[in-house]
Parts: C-alpha cells; structure tokens; sequence
C-alpha cells in the first residue's frame, strides 16, 4: 500500500460482485461453493485477489443460528429486558454472546462481544434467517477466513487474502459500515509511521485500517439485505503477504477513550 | 464484465486514481485542475461517476492553511497544553476550530469541530504542508464539493456525485478510515428500512453510511502521505441522485451514546 515511491502510482481497483450462491445451510461446503461461483461467473482468482465475504453466510455454514426457543431467559437477562423494553430470549442470547455491556438504551444493548468486537446486540442478525432463528457472529472469524483462503488457493494455485465482514454502527457518525472481522492473507493494519510526505514531513502514528477499507469497498456490491451476493472479490491491491488477523484492528481497552 | 443476467444484481465497480495535478496553492481553481488531470489520464466523466478528493488540496486551495507564527495561545490554550503536553500554538488552533473538547489525554485532544465532525486535534493536519503552517478541515466541505461537481458536470456534460475525503481515527478500532466530510450528488445515507430479505424479514432500522463507503474504496488509492494521488474516481455505482450532504452522516447529540 505504500505511496512512497513516486513512480509507483496505484493502477485500477475493481469490486467484483460474487453471486450464484445457493442458501446456506450448516455443514455446507463454503469453499467450494464460492469456486463454484467464481467459475460459473468466468473469474479465475490471481495473486493478491483479496475475497470479501459476509460473516452471515460463514455463521450458517459453522450453525452459529441459535433457536429462540432453545433460549431460556435468566433473572438478569429479564431484568435488563423489561429496563430497556427489549424481547428478554433476545437479551439472554446477546448477553451469552458478550464479555460486558459497554452501554444501553431503550431497546439496543452495545457489548463487547467475547471475540473483542464493541457492537450493539453482540453482532446478534436477526434478519437473513428461517424464521425463529438467530445468526451470531462466527466463534473464530481468523479461522474461517484461514479455511476459505486455504481451499480458495489450493483450487487456483494463487496466493490471495480473505475478509470475513459485518457492517456496525459506530460513536459520531451515522449509518452502518464495513468491520473486517476476520482475515487471512493481508495485513488488517498498515503501519505508515516514518513514512515522508512531499515536504519531507515524517507521518506519526498513522495506522491505516486497511481491511476495514477493503471491506467498507466490498460492501458497496455485497447487499447488505440479500444473500444473492454474499461476497466480492477485490482486484489490483498493492499489500505485502501476511498471515494477518482481524484482531489487529481490535482497539485495545487501554487505549480507548470511549468504553 | 456482466457477471449476470439478474439486472438486479450489481456490476463491478472500478476504483481509479486521479494523478498529475501539481501542488495545490491558495487560489487554485481546482476543478480546472482536476479536468486536466483527468483528460491527461484518457478519463472522461460519464453519468454516475464519483470523485472523491482529499480534503488536504481542498483545505489548501481555500487558503485553509494557518501559519503557526499567526497564532497566539491564549491562557486556556496554554493551561490545556500543560496538562496534556502539547505544544501550545497547536492547542489554541484546535480549540479555535472546535466547539468543545469530548476527550484528553497526553498528546492528543478529540473535539467536535464547528461543523460537527468529533476527530482527534479538530483534524488540524501537519503533514503535506510547506514547514510552519498547519492545514485546517475545509469551512464549508459540502459547498467544496458543489463547486468542483458544477465544474465537471459542465465541462463533461453528465450528472456525477463528488465527496471530500478524510480519514479519522475511531473508538472500539485501531487504524484510520475514511470520512466523508462533503458530499454532494449523491445520498450520505441510505436508508434500507423496510427492504425485505430472503425470508421475507423486513429490516429495521438499517441505515448505510453511503459516502463513507465510497470513501473508504477512495483511501485504497488516495495515498495518506502523497498528493501524488489526491482523487479517485469511482466508477460502476447504483445510486439516485440527490443533493446530499456530508452532515447526513454526522450522529446527532441525542442519538451518540459516546460523547
């Protein structure tokens, strides 16, 4: 990603829409069916291809759906419930899901989920799913993505990344955008710090949020409310190799101020 | 490269950086400079094309550069200064731009800008300037983008969208990521409240921060360090034209729950 050297100005990016996935059911084979996909859309993966995919198809394929009726509401959780005017099964799922409650409101719950993730209900989707059940967020995001890139570059004989992605709101801004939850293959953080500017004005802790870039440029084809294109694929990135890890991007708690 | 027969579905979309403008003066008429770099680059405009420009050449040729020398703490500058060990002149210039401080700590102030933006230092920038002047956020970003949409359009004779881009560091993440703080053209936001997924499940509540997407597919080729790649023209995008504003996307008091 770096700029640094002036004649190596970036080329043409391209946000590839995947489609042609059948509904996931749990079990399924997800790499598989997105080579599939791929072939029956004629996109033959090279190098440095970074795939996009939404935690949504990841978490039925590993049966993170949750029955509401196999939810049973404790003290705490109905407690809360009736405070906040929220479905209590909903409360006691969310509050399975987290490590803490960061804040609460009339009907939304904000947590850190158990995985490090600070969103409201614990990530917990309610749409996308038969009815009476409940999508969580994957167990081990890095991982799936490890496994989708794994089967991904064995079939294309190529080295690429993977993003596993969510949309959250967030603190001063409205509207959702794009969180890479879990990745594989590319650097979740680019460190630019020392680098030189035209003056030759050195940078100082500037991080760039490469994945939640790539992911946020994903989510401009994945639809947010249809499984009919569940993941991109993102061509003519400049990044060095790395196993990466969506927990790069996890903001510690010592160097936030705002939890 | 149809991907489909589903007109519904989206196409690609294509992430182009914009290169050869020169460094950016007080006074520079920027969509002159923009057209030149772009008919340089082979690249005419079609409808629905975005362009999203960097803040930094914006603040720069709207004369939104502070000379250092000009400023003069005052005793809440340099009290504030003490406490957090922050050289004083920057402290007065970020209190001077803001309408209050939201955070504190040694080295870094978060205030809410007057225009409503809540970032680190009031997004009072350092680098990519000459030595002793600092680059302040543009007055009036979503008048910035208007007059660079007028000049394209009419020069190119199509209807375009045109955002001003920053990047921000956020809670709950490491990194920076794009903000939209202009936006003209185009939606902020789109509202997706009431689209039906899959199983017939409407959704509730869901807001895309639009512009901030795009923005953030922007960043991948708009270099944080360089005015080598100031703009990015994305390419491919379905959206309904709107006027739009950059302050669709800012959290209003009541709404934050971090503030």
């Amino acid at each position: 990603m770096t700029l640094s050297e002036n004649k190596k100005l970036p080329e043409s990016i391209h946000i590839i829409p995947i489609s042609g996935l059948p509904l996931i059911e749990p079990g399924d084979d997800l790499p598989g069916l997105l080579i599939k996909a791929l072939n029956s859309s004629g996109l033959r993966l090279i190098d440095k291809d970074v795939l996009v995919v939404t935690h949504k198809i990841i978490s039925k394929a590993e049966g993170r759906m949750i029955r509401s009726s196999a939810i049973v509401p404790g003290a705490a959780a109905r407690k809360l419930a009736e405070e906040i005017e929220m479905d209590p099964y909903k409360v006691q799922l969310i509050l399975d899901e987290s490590v803490r409650v960061v804040r609460k409101r009339k009907g939304l719950i904000i947590t850190q989920h158990q995985n490090g993730w600070i969103c409201a209900n614990a990530g917990v989707d309610f749409s996308n799913a038969p009815d009476d059940y409940y999508v969580c967020l994957p167990l081990n995001a890095d991982h799936s993505a490890q496994k989708i890139k794994q089967g991904l570059e064995q079939y294309f004989g190529v080295k690429i990344g993977v993003i596993i992605s969510d949309s959250h709101g967030r603190p001063f801004r409205l509207g959702v955008s794009g969180v890479a939850l879990g990745v594989s293959g590319l650097p979740g953080l680019v460190d630019r710090t020392g680098e030189t500017d035209l003056y030759g004005y050195k940078m100082q802790n500037t991080q760039v949020a490469l994945a939640d870039l790539i992911d946020n440029a994903a989510l401009l084809v994945i639809g947010e409310s249809n499984e009919g294109v569940p993941a991109a694929l993102i061509r003519g990135l400049l990044f060095e190799g790395s196993d990466g890890s969506g927990k790069e991007l996890i903001r510690p708690d010592e160097k936030d101020l705002f939890r």
